[in-house]
């Protein structure tokens, strides 16, 4: 069985077939139940991609719905030389929950405790949980949990915890690690975890780890008050460069936007496609701009900074007057994945984050590419944090998926002379973990390896992932 | 030669003694220039003590002024067998800073460089920097940098970061860690790594590690806007689980008050002997709370928050008309250490923190602790975070030393009955590393053992920190 994923065809390691007696399998059907544990190759096969990749399918699947579970699949998995493959909604976008080889797959999707705690200011979560559902829960408290991946609807909180997930938000707010308090991790032996963020920041080593270093069980996440009021505006620029200088020269003269969306020429032609909402036509770049606070006059003043500053930068503002407008505005940006799915038949989603001084050189630079591999590339991203999402759109019966892994590389290599780097939100994953070795140092990627080793020392958590193949057999 | 620190006196581990010939030394002088390597004992005896502990004189002070300077004492120490202790302005609390046995210590003090981006919002920091400086540089920039660890006067980041420091703010701002995007340091074996914080985050993880993962050489700090407007009230509480209680209901009430400190009876008359201020003897309880922001309407909105459930549990509370009032009513927590100091020759200081709702218990156990052992505790501390600094005062000369100790590990079991953690802000450095086996699982605590040697494997960082002594010699 072969993984296709473009230029890379990956096939299972030479690890030995999964030939253990049926007898272990029905002892854990057993021990768990029989309805937590799939078995047909029918169901199984769901669980071998996720929102971009197609892996091999599992020789198991487990749907755990409490850490008792989870330490019993571990157990299985050392007994029978399974490797373990995490996964939630399996909507990430970097390959993260796909398994590489034979695999058993530990679905936690019914894990979905989630306990909130008002005066404490925390929700304490098991991975199911669905991303939302944590500010829904805590909306009554006058409470929210800020991080809002673009697929915080459907995501769920245990892959935005492996992923180390971000957002629109992510400039003012911070990332999903920001929130973490403390977490439960099963490690390899099925040894179970509880930390709290103390000497040595184990908890903060798990997140962003995509599986490779243990199993999250449980997290308390930090909630905060929801800031009572919202402004919004568009800025509509003639060049890309004005939009980015417009920027910067906003945050250095104070504004905190609680989010700062870019969309580039392409991006905006594919909305108005979709949608026709009277967005121009020949605009070079637009930005969306919310401010937030508790103030309303000072949420105004910072939306003013932020007004001033596109002027002067050759914009043309509009400022949303209600919450109504506020919602028109923001349909462009909430319609870029349906409008640039509707173009070609497949894109794939780069993620990358450069100094934000460097974004006019590297959209440029991204533009320009495209035109050499003559393929359509949109942009779009959270420019406060300089995180751009490059779309390459193609046809697979037209464009060989070879050469778009090819133009992604080249893309994460622009990131990487302009002083960014691999990812800025969807993780590494199975997608970008041969670059790794263009972006870290051999000495820093050693460094990951002995940490790998000292919470994996078997190579069974998600294996292929993250960190390159080793170049020589030595490793 | 011993280590005195009361019941524990630390004899230097069988390593073989510091008989490498001068030449390696005059080679190492050479090639960093003579003023930067100390070889005078009574030099190098003012680098075996820090805020707390005294230890074995260093066999050699090595003051780099570079990452280059570092690179070459790791190899050094490398070549001659010699562990390394990292050292800023030494006034920790934990003994984190202090050599245990013949050491290379290596003082950051001259690395003191400081560049603020206004633009990006960050200050990038070398170790040496007075965590003060910080603020002050940014200051004209509209800018600072939050964290404010009592002694950030006098202490170094490169200290701060090494023991995540936290502060009064920290409730509301977060602790040293929050704020780094990115570090450089290097490894056991001179390798320099520059790290941002994504997958793994090895960052995060040598923040806190006390020295004992690698050495950081650089550091770019996050910095944020100053907030515009600062209140200030007193609360006088006649028991102290009211105190607790209502700084409880004041947060649930959607208060997030930027400090608030917590004095005990002891405290308060301690600070009363020392400077007559008026503070009300009798008082079980004295709160201390700022609330900041832009907005000068809900900032008076949160301490009123906060005044009405002061006053809901009984307190007396006094609200500062002006700055020169605030003033006034911070002058009694920033005198409790010389106020406690003054009592008694000597004292030691406890960090525990603990759940806010186990608080008044708490508080009570350690008292009774303190009647029990016929010492004098006071205490104080970040009420807000649960993070308590409970003091014995004693006299040497009149107090067994060990019997101190042994009152500190009941206290530090206190805290670890009521679900709280052994160190708030000081770290477990070597005052606590004996306790780290009743806080941390053994599992967990072999998980961070195979940590420490992936980062040193030859045990040469700081050794003698953070974690115990292994039990079994098969360690």
């Amino acid at each position: 069985m072969t993984l296709n994923l473009g230029k890379k065809t990956l096939k299972p390691s030479p690890r030995p077939s999964y030939t253990q007696p049926a007898q272990s399998v029905q002892e854990l059907q057993a021990r768990l139940g029989r309805e937590k544990v799939l078995l047909e190759r029918a169901q199984r096969r769901n669980y071998s991609y996720d929102g971009i990749a197609m892996g091999v399918t599992p020789a198991l699947v487990v749907l755990p719905t409490c850490t008792a579970d989870v330490v019993e699949v571990v157990r299985f998995a050392n007994r029978v030389g399974l490797p373990i493959v995490a996964r939630g909604a399996a909507s990430g976008l970097s390959g993260g929950a796909v398994p590489v080889q034979e695999s058993i797959v530990l679905s936690f999707t019914r894990m979905t405790g989630l306990h909130i705690d008002p005066q404490a200011r925390t929700a304490t979560v098991q991975p199911g949980v669905v991303t939302q559902q944590i500010s829904e829960q805590a909306r009554p408290h006058g409470l929210w949990y800020p991080p809002d991946p673009a697929s915080f609807r459907t995501s769920t909180i245990g892959g935005n915890l492996a992923e180390n997930a971000g957002g629109p938000l992510c400039f003012k707010k911070g990332v999903t690690g920001d929130y973490v308090e403390a977490l439960e991790f099963v490690d390899f032996a099925g040894q179970v975890h509880r930390l709290e963020r103390k000497a040595y920041d184990l908890a903060g080593l798990l997140v962003g780890s995509e599986g490779t270093l243990g199993l999250i069980t449980e997290a308390r996440l930090r909630l905060e008050p929801i800031p009572r009021y919202t402004r919004t505006l568009m800025a509509i620029f003639g060049e890309v460069g004005q939009a980015a200088e417009a920027v910067s020269e906003a945050i250095a003269a104070g504004a905190v936007p609680s989010k700062l969306e870019f969309m580039d020429n392409g991006c905006i032609n594919a909305v108005e496609d979709y949608l026709r909402l009277g967005l121009p036509r020949e605009a070079a770049a637009i930005l969306l701009v919310d401010t937030d606070g508790d103030n309303p006059l000072i949420v105004e003043e910072e939306l003013q900074w932020v007004a001033e500053a596109c002027q002067q930068h050759g914009a043309a503002v509009r400022v949303a007057q209600d919450a109504a407008e506020s919602e028109a505005l923001w349909k462009a940006r909430r319609s870029i994945s349906p409008a640039i799915g509707a173009i070609k038949p497949k894109r794939l989603n780069e993620d990358i984050a450069v100094p934000r001084s460097s974004l006019p050189a590297v959209v440029r630079a991204i533009e320009a590419l495209g035109r050499q591999y003559g393929l359509q590339v949109v942009q779009f991203g959270h420019i406060g944090d300089g995180n751009l999402h490059p779309n390459v759109l193609f046809d697979p019966r037209v464009d060989a998926e070879e050469k778009v892994w090819e133009l992604l590389h080249e893309i994460a290599r622009v990131a990487l002379r302009h002083g960014g780097v691999l990812s800025g939100e969807h993780g590494i994953g199975l997608m970008k973990r041969d670059f790794m070795s263009e972006a870290v140092d051999p000495e820093t990627l050693e460094a990951l390896r002995r940490v790998k080793a000292a919470f994996d020392p078997h190579n069974r958590l998600n294996p292929g992932k993250v960190l390159p193949e080793p170049h020589s057999p030595a490793h």
